[in-house]
């Protein structure tokens, strides 16, 4: 049995994947992938999602070129959840061009950005 | 408009958690909640889930005594995640006894359990 078939693919034939920075241990993205997505991952230590929204293959990066570079490949105890670490290029996995995607923190009844940008996505995404 | 209006909840009315150690960092496990579990979560500071096989809300180390004290609560960009750095009471997040849920790594097309057993279950379980 190949280790993809240890993965109990959700309905839709997903896994949930969390991304985690190898370096600074900040969780970066909460994605999804199917098992084509998984199996790239794990052959081009790249890491490579399922759009849920665009319904595609999605090599994180392949338009901002802030890739990540996979360094660990885990699964929990159920096997219904992934765990990247990886090396985050440039420094940047959010597409608001902060760190993480988890920039807002909840503060008295209210979620509140606390993270900077560190890029303005405009220059990011229209070169 | 509450706080808890600004999580697109999924057609199951869920969403997503990601608990991770305040002091190790260690990603420990990937969760669920209803907005009932992410009220109680908000109110008691203490991490509470919603069992998708039991159907029903679970306070995260009822039963093990090994509760999550939570340090702060994130959402992500796209508000379909969240994440909680937490205090994990005893250093034991997974039912099989083990500080993260997250113990095997693929390795050579293998999943390997990497992490130890720190404390038997049947001692955590059968008090």
């Amino acid at each position: 049995m190949s280790w993809l078939d240890e993965v109990p693919w959700n309905g839709d034939g997903l896994v949930a994947v969390v991304a985690q920075d190898f370096t600074s241990n900040r969780v970066l993205t909460v994605a999804w992938m199917n098992r084509e997505a998984l199996q790239r991952t794990a052959e081009t230590n790249q890491a490579v999602y399922w759009s849920r929204s665009r319904k595609k293959l999605w090599r994180k990066g392949e338009e901002s070129g802030y890739t990540q570079k996979v360094r660990e490949l885990r699964i929990d105890c159920d096997a219904d959840a992934i765990l990247l670490k990886v090396e985050q290029v440039g420094g940047i996995a959010c597409h608001t061009g902060r760190e993480s995607c988890f920039f807002r923190k909840l503060e008295n009844g209210k979620w509140v950005t606390v993270d900077p940008v560190l890029k303005d996505p405009k220059l990011i995404y229209n070169k």
